[in-house]
């Protein structure tokens, strides 16, 4: 074992445990909040369903848990904008704003003292109403907004997914990158653990939800880090200000074909 | 900032990204595939049941994603053990092991590569039919195997929990353990960031599926790594060796009361 990768591993492991490091917290020390969402860059904005009840598919919730699977096969045909509407929902839907001067967000999943430190990016090569594209999600008012418009992102996405072709031309791409420091604000080096942990809560709920509507979801763990960014167009990964955000989780979604 | 501080922010950061740090994983250099489990150690051994229709409330998955949040208040009512099986069913539960020379288990949550590397704990006070202890889970043939008959645990958990008291005097308490190379066999320097959004799949079902059976579910990210892994009896944290397992994330269940 070499010096250097026996280093990552010791690092690596101590990051999964639970700190005890003690340090005072920038919220302790009285600094400002960070935003809790990015605001809105674009002018393009579409404004989301909340209304689910007839996407659902008959599945009870036992069939969901069960029949859920990764699923790397997906038909030619387009997602609905209310279907994907719905996914954003299950994913990073905010149910409420609580507090006052700390203010957080109420979501469908759970995030260590509510930082939920994300932001939710699309590429979208086949959903009814959109053009093709790379969108960012709004999840305090539940709109996307039009990043960019690209009708030959499916060769780039498949190259930043380390050539998992299924996911670059997949009806829909998921990306979730992180803003360390909401949470670091709060939870300074047990920040880092929580959030990743918090991306596995999201990615579920993605899974089952796609699953009530009679889509395959998989979830991709392995991409490169810099063409993800860049092709994200984030540019602060390795800064060390407030700032920094990078590409954490995706995950590819289509309507599922039946031999899956 | 102090440099140690300013370190651990960096190297959490890192194992957040993905890495283009090149190794030969374990796998590669034909060493041995590690088990899928841990094996079963005790004499007491409890069957779970794999029959749920009769325990899911009528709430659709649309109610269930909509109205989890993190509950800390229960009833004094113990859970049954058809729904103590439904929580470990839906957070760990196997629904098939595939593969010939290399083995995976197939479970109700993903992981990367199905390398599902967490053992599951339990602390329970309040279930029919099972004496108050810790208990472990064996994914393998869906049972619970009694570790250690503990009357007096409630006060010791919620130390390990950092006073949370709601959480050591729940009906039951699931405590994950990680054991690394499971994953880092395959994944390397990758295995630790992996291993860590996996815990949040698993949590995010106990969520869901506590919620489908009218149970109020709250992660529990805070506590003490120490107490925890020599409660549950996990001697080997930091240990750099195949043999390491800490605990790695925690959740408090219990029947909701109205309130909440």
């Amino acid at each position: 074992m070499d010096n250097n990768y026996k280093q990552k591993i010791i690092q690596g492991r101590e990051i999964m445990k639970a700190s005890d490091y003690e340090v005072e917290s920038d919220e302790k020390k009285g600094l400002p909040q960070p935003s809790l969402s990015n605001e809105k860059s674009a002018d393009t904005v579409v404004k989301l369903s909340k209304e689910f009840e007839d996407i659902l598919t008959e599945n009870s919730f036992l069939d969901i848990l069960n029949n859920r699977g990764s699923k790397r096969k997906y038909t030619t045909e387009a997602l609905t904008l209310k279907e994907l509407s719905f996914l954003l929902w299950a994913t990073q839907g905010v149910k409420g704003v609580i507090g006052n001067n700390r203010k957080a967000t109420l979501r469908t999943v759970p995030s260590a003292g509510a930082r939920h430190p994300f932001e939710t990016y699309l590429f979208v090569n086949r959903v009814e109403g959109l053009i093709q594209g790379m969108y960012h999600y709004l999840p305090l008012t539940h709109e996307l907004e039009l990043i960019r418009e690209d009708s030959e992102q499916e060769n780039k996405v498949t190259k930043a997914f380390l050539g998992q072709s299924f996911a670059g031309g997949a009806p829909v791409s998921f990306v979730w990158s992180v803003v360390p420091y909401r949470s670091e604000w709060r939870y300074t080096v047990d920040a880092q653990k929580y959030a990743l942990i918090d991306a596995g809560h999201i990615c579920q709920n993605l899974y089952l939800a796609g699953e009530a509507i009679g889509c395959g979801v998989c979830a991709i763990g392995a991409y490169d880090q810099q063409l993800t960014d860049s092709l994200i167009g984030l540019s602060k990964a390795y800064s060390l200000e407030e700032d920094s955000e990078f590409t954490v989780y995706a995950a590819a979604v289509g309507k599922k074909v039946k031999e899956n």
